[in-house]
């Protein structure tokens, strides 16, 4: 498949007025063809238009056919074979088997929402019987469902070229929704995302949707992103990126006539707690499998393990020593911008220069242009509650260990943190007891709460919560992984003594859809 | 019960120093004692540390025990006996029997809630199960439920003193999460608040549940009630009132450090629409339920029909006739408070004021202060459309009648309407097909769309939808009457690989509470 640079309007294909931007391959530094030139104020219009008016029949479509709509677009990204993996790599600079993987759990997740479509839970039917004879007053018939919020504005992330970006999971947990999209791509893999977009595209046009149930448009965020999240046609957004971004994107959405949500999953440095005699008894092991989860993928997740904190002692002092034994030999690899790598960079200067911060080793620096050189450092609990900044994310593979005088101190610690992805307990059976003093505290501050693993790793599934108190996202209430996603975009609608003709099918007697649903309060289930 | 005018914070009394209010009986002007003097940051500062500091222990009530709590509330409430009533009475104006039956709606809301606690649904319990042996990466264990926010503030209403008030819809809900409560009392019915408030205060003692569960503050909305709302502490609001005090409990919120949901119940004019088949059939027992559900109570619901669309021509004519032949019979009825009664004036001389809106009729006038008049208008579809002030709430007994062209024009001044709470469809069988245009519109603009009924009276049951897009309220995915209120104070937290001992009991294998749970995602109910 030839790139062309073209946005996607529906079923359009449009040529920008605004400047080009160019993928460069951040290993090399090398431009990569075609230029990308940028939408403003028209194609946001036009796609927008495009989106309103398709809304109503996309929400409209049986559970079936947008199961299959799902499954179609997978099986389009797949169709692209090769090409899309060749061109993802050059983009971002990743290694093939994690574009493989990352291909993998994103068709994964567009199957997952297909299934998640068909057995309709999301709807949440509830029916209330009427109670004609009621006295003092009789009591009419009530039903309830979850209706699609209307078109959703889809930011492109850049740590995941295709499991967050153009048919990541906002977009599949939209479409599961029934909310036609409108996605920005990210400037940093704008090939990957026109692939994936023609896929998209010809989804739609295979399962004979209206064409306004996907656009895809490149451009600034300051100029296109804004003005598409100030549409009054946009509905919701979804975000995964920067808290500085995040923030400015909800402060727009805030300020419109009719405010709407913002879900932005933005910072987060997923504090570990190495528990006493977990550390006393797995010291060495504990240090090997922090830094190899520090390290993965150049530490670009956003439950990179940036936080760990241990009461001091000769345990924590074995785990330090393992900990620079192993730095040291951990490979620099290619970050995925050159932003991001400079980021990154200053954010280790920053540490490495605070005089209240002890350098505890470095990895290989690399020779290559963007190489991450992993970092590790430490600081005490004292300084750490005194100097707000040592709790900022630095994005990449760098951590900070915090040196607590006693439990008490760490659990103080704790609650001061902001507000976080995961957080995590290293425990033995012994750390029983101190564990239940944690949990009430971690629970507050995370949306993920585990036990004896490392954050980086999210199962997309139906008990999985990627999301967590401000900052680490715009809205705690919610998920951006997993089947929970989907009432991101959802809203309750109570039907009041409509007759059967005129009720959506999930709330008619018959229940043509065998949905569970709950009768005056009590969950029912078909068989 | 004597009426003190103090603060009520945990189980401490406490006298403010502020500018001191009294309660005003709205139908003689007469000042009614005690005096309550206004808190301020002081006492924002102890109820929200004390709720606080109760906030683990509350949450991690058993669902009995909160059950009880909530149960053990609807008793005492009920227990203070006709002091409520009469103090009730001379605070609002309100008649004897609509206090009573607010009493009891109010009661059996906590009961609900009571209910809703047990059966455990809105802890969305999720399992997945972990799957050491699969390649190529092994699943852990996974398990999700929804844990309190934290504290609440909740804002009482003017309209509904007891509902929707210190012990209402807002209060219910959030205790019913788990959540601490500091109500804000409204200062048109402090001593009602009292009374209630030492229901709950007693509730709380009873139950020897921490005393942090729950605040009764006095003061005004710009000092004291900001206040609430910035401190960080507070982790979510709810209020029902104006749009303009909802809008600014919205700003403050999201400009906190950590901002936090605003669940605001703010404005709604409650469209009907007659559709031509019924409109002919039934033109006039159309009006005379129209002008019943216009006038009850004054008017002042949030669900009053302020808005009547249908196409001009004969069978309107005979509808406005007769509406004309009713509503000046209508008795007038006292409003809750002279600042109401103002702005409803204010509202309805604007109205008559307008040079392209016409006159119906008016109810019969007061002698005494603070009657309503009830006041019908009507305009043309055209004025209404190009004059944006005629969609604005007129609180009270006033509604507009937009005459339409044909049924294009009735869906098209649909689709310009702001967000609902309610809309409604008029219609015989042969209205169907017409009503199949209209649904689809009515969906996105409203909460709760109805057939042959009118918008006044909300059933507090499961399948309740009491919201709607802005400005309806400030959070379309919410509801603020009916069990799914419990879900606006909930956030989803997920558990993974943590040992049976560490885990919260909703959660373990045994499934102590019988609870309906997603596994692997599919719902299964224990018998």
């Amino acid at each position: 498949m030839n790139l062309t640079g073209q946005l996607l309007i529906g079923q359009n294909e449009v040529v920008a007025a605004g400047a080009a931007v160019w993928a460069v391959n951040p290993a090399t530094g090398e431009k990569l063809e075609p230029a990308y030139h940028g939408g403003g104020h028209e194609e946001v219009e036009q796609a927008c238009k495009l989106a309103e008016s398709a809304s109503v029949a996309f929400r409209s479509t049986s559970l079936e056919d947008r199961a299959t709509f799902l499954e179609t677009i997978a099986a389009e990204i797949e169709a692209i074979g090769e090409p899309l993996v060749e061109r993802c790599m050059l983009e971002t600079g990743l290694p093939k088997a994690r574009i493989e993987g990352e291909r993998g759990r994103t068709c994964g997740q567009l199957r997952l929402f297909a299934s998640v479509v068909r057995a309709g839970e999301w709807l949440d039917v509830r029916l209330e019987s009427a109670m004609p004879e009621r006295q003092p007053l009789p009591r009419v018939d009530l039903r309830q469902q979850n209706i699609a919020l209307g078109p959703v504005a889809v930011f492109g992330a850049s740590n995941f070229p295709l499991a967050f970006s153009v048919a990541g999971g906002d977009t599949a947990s939209a479409f599961a929704a029934g909310c036609p999209v409108v996605v920005k791509a990210h400037s940093a893999h704008p090939g990957t995302s026109e692939l994936v977009g023609r896929a998209v595209q010809a989804a739609v046009a295979k399962c004979t949707l209206p064409e306004g149930v996907f656009s895809l448009l490149y451009g600034s965020g300051t100029l296109l992103g804004q003005a598409l999240v100030a549409d009054s046609r946009i509905k919701a957004v979804g975000f995964t990126g920067s808290r500085h971004g995040g923030v400015a994107l909800m402060k727009i959405a805030q300020s419109r006539p009719q405010p709407i949500p913002v879900y932005a999953e933005m910072s987060s440095i997923n504090p570990v707690f190495l528990l006493p005699q977990a550390l006393d008894s797995r010291a060495t092991s504990l240090a090997e499998g922090f830094i190899g989860s520090l390290s993965m993928g150049a530490g670009q997740f956003c439950t990179n393990p940036g936080l760990i904190l241990a009461v001091r002692g000769d345990a924590l002092d074995r785990f330090l020593a393992t900990a620079k034994q192993t730095i040291v030999n951990v490979a620099p690899q290619t970050m995925l911008t050159e932003g991001i790598h400079q980021a990154y960079a200053n954010g280790v200067e920053a540490l490495a220069g605070n005089d209240n911060v002890t350098l505890q080793g470095y990895g290989e620096a690399g020779s290559q242009p963007n190489a991450c050189q992993t970092g590790l450092f430490s600081t005490t609990a004292n300084q750490f509650l005194a100097d707000e900044s040592l709790g900022d994310e630095v994005f990449g593979a760098c951590s900070l260990v915090v040196e607590c005088d006693d439990l008490e101190q760490m659990r103080l610690v704790a609650t001061q943190l902001e507000g976080q992805l995961t957080a995590t307990l290293q425990m033995d059976d012994e750390d029983l007891e101190v564990a239940q003093t944690f949990l009430p505290i971690l629970e507050e501050k995370a949306g993920r709460v585990m036990v004896n693993g490392w954050p980086t790793g999210v199962e997309v599934c139906h008990a999985m919560v990627h999301g967590g108190p401000f900052p680490a996202t715009s809205d705690a209430r919610s998920s951006s992984v997993g089947s929970s996603a989907i009432q991101r975009f959802l809203r309750p609608v109570c039907y009041q003594n409509l007759p059967q003709a005129l009720l959506p099918e999930a709330l008619r007697d018959t229940n043509p859809e065998n949905l569970s649903r709950l009768m005056d309060g009590k969950r029912v289930v078909t068989v």
